[in-house]
């Protein structure tokens, strides 16, 4: 039994540990993978550091089987193979308008919590999702991320037969514009990084690069002048604001999946003259984990084909270091236990 | 019969004119009144002078007699009191995505075209609504702009028993508030200028200065602390934009009304944090025109109100020259013959 904490400073430590029993309400998961978020990357170059405390477990994106079972759970069982939707809602506050994923006082597991790059995890009952059994435990790690992407298609309203320009083909990225595809969508995935684009050639996914060709032009091409139906800014980045505006067609959406820390410009004017909406979208809803977890199952999705490395939780700390020199890298998996 | 021609230079010069016959599919209008709108005082101060052909007749808020009916125009008679919603779709773009109203092409009446300030005008019969009888033509003239507004309540998808917000107690965000509140919101106007917030609170709106209170803490006593179901931004300013983010509950709306020629900071950090949905509107649609009508006609909105001062097309350049110099005005308009 083991426990890798993130001691600040991109470095963490592993520790051997004794599993503590389930508080009533919580269950004990034996984890078998955890991936590494964008999140965490962001958490070991010293982002948000005032909601850790450190030491202290992150990772939040697990498959894992229950081991224990506290008071007052009923629905589980030992060996029951899980996932966990890691969102802790706090006290509601009016201005949540009754939208508990993304409540005032919500605390994120993994992050303002303890996370799942440990052997042994304990997390609230009401966090678990069931696996199929015939869905391997490495997919089961990347329902959390597919979770974001089935939200941020469904609030985006993707319908078949539409049009949409995915900006950035990270990991997040290339998972909406699959759900997308998936969905009926034509898709265009816009992207500047060479092995990024590679990668998403190879999933028979459409690519440009706007760094060498005119986005909008490809754009008008790609739709025969439809233009996009709906784009999702998931690059993070302001040419990705600025491209945002300039692609969706009169009525078309926007869908803001980037964190953007500071204000960016954006063409308001755009918005008003072509009447654009823009939709905020943020993590997800038990649904879309239902969602992501039939994706999964379904085998509709190549899921494998974004892991890039499955390495031991052992072996975390050279995971971390190498993740930024590989921008080819999409998926990493710390195997927990 | 006179024409008001705007020479530039926020120059007009009046002229008398004989009456054109209208061609086939257009009436000739014996127009009432014409209200002067931002927009005109905006061409008047050298915007936009790319789509003018100097010297031109502007203006587009109006209400007339129908004159003459010219060939293939069926369903109107001589006499007939009508509005005119001042938009002429060109050919269809793919990009328009059937939105007719926004169209790449479309053409803006008193803009791209001559426009109303003068005694006779003709005008595509499709862009005739009918007012009713019980309507005085003075309100008839700010039919348009109130079809603005009810276009922005549409979209903005306001409901009874919502918080709504209005940034800018101009002509446009009066009407958007007074709208608002006739479909059962409650609403707060935010404006900076002691004479509109004067005017504000004669018309029973709640008012907030945001330069000498706490706009934030003044949505949040309005609502007990729920916050804005939808914030209509119609200052047309940075700091507009700035509140606009703040003041939306979680899954709020806001409309982007007003025309920011260049782009701004959003706050798209808090667009994705608490599911933001920004919606650009633009003008209106027939059914707005309907719907402005109906309510001018049902007396529910106090439009004389908003009118400052109605003047004869021959005083125009003085209306003109004095609007910037009145912030407490609100609706000029024209008598046109
Ligand atoms: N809304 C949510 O709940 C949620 C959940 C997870 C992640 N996120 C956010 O989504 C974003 C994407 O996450 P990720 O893990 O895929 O990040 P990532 O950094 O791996 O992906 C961003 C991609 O954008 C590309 N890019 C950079 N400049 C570009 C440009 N001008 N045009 C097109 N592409 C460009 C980069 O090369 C990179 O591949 C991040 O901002 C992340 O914080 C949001
Ligand atoms: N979407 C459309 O189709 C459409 C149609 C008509 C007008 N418009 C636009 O709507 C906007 C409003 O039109 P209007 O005629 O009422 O203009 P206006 O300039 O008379 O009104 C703007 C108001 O905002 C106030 N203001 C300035 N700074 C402020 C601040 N920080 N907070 C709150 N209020 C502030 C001003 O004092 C003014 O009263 C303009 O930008 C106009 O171009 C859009
Ligand atoms: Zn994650
Ligand atoms: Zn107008």
């Amino acid at each position: 039994m083991s426990t890798l904490l993130f001691t600040g400073n991109q470095t963490f430590r592993v520790e051997p540990t004794a599993a503590v029993p389930p508080a009533p309400g919580e269950v004990q998961l034996q984890v078998a993978y955890c991936g590494v978020c964008g999140t965490d990357v962001h958490l070991y170059h010293g982002a948000m550091p005032h909601r850790l405390s450190l030491p202290q477990v992150i990772g939040h994106e697990v498959s894992a089987e229950i081991a224990a079972i506290g008071e007052g759970v009923s629905g589980w069982q030992v060996g029951d193979r899980v996932t966990v939707r890691p969102l802790q809602p706090g006290t509601e506050d009016p201005s949540d308008n009754g939208q508990h994923h993304i409540g005032k006082n919500l605390k994120f597991i993994g992050i303002d919590t303890p996370g799942g790059m440990q052997s042994h995890w304990n997390v609230p009952a009401h966090t678990l999702h069931r696996l199929p059994d015939s869905l391997p435990l490495t997919l089961g790690a990347m329902i959390e991320p597919l979770a974001v992407a089935c939200h941020d298609v469904r609030l985006g309203r993707v319908q078949a037969g539409e049009y949409v320009v995915v900006i950035g083909g990270g990991p997040i990225g290339i998972l909406i514009a699959l759900v997308a595809r998936q969905k009926g969508a034509r898709v265009l995935v816009s992207e500047v990084n060479a092995a990024r684009l590679e990668l998403a050639h190879s999933l028979d996914l459409d690519t440009v690069n706007p760094s060498t060709s005119d986005l909008v032009a490809e754009v008008e091409r790609f739709t025969s002048g439809a233009m996009a139906d709906v784009v999702f800014e998931v690059s993070g980045v302001a040419a990705g604001v600025a491209a945002m505006t300039q692609l969706p067609r009169a009525r078309g959406r926007m869908v803001m999946v980037a964190i953007h820390a500071e204000p960016k410009p954006v063409d308001l004017f755009r918005v008003f003259w072509r009447e654009l909406q823009l939709i905020g979208v943020r993590v997800y809803e038990p649904e879309d984990f239902e969602e992501a977890i039939a994706l999964a199952e379904s085998g509709a999705l190549p899921l494998e084909e974004l892991i890039t490395q499955v390495a031991p939780l052992a072996e975390a700390q050279s995971v971390f270091d190498a993740i930024d020199r590989n921008p080819a890298g999409m998926k990493y998996l710390l195997q927990c236990s």
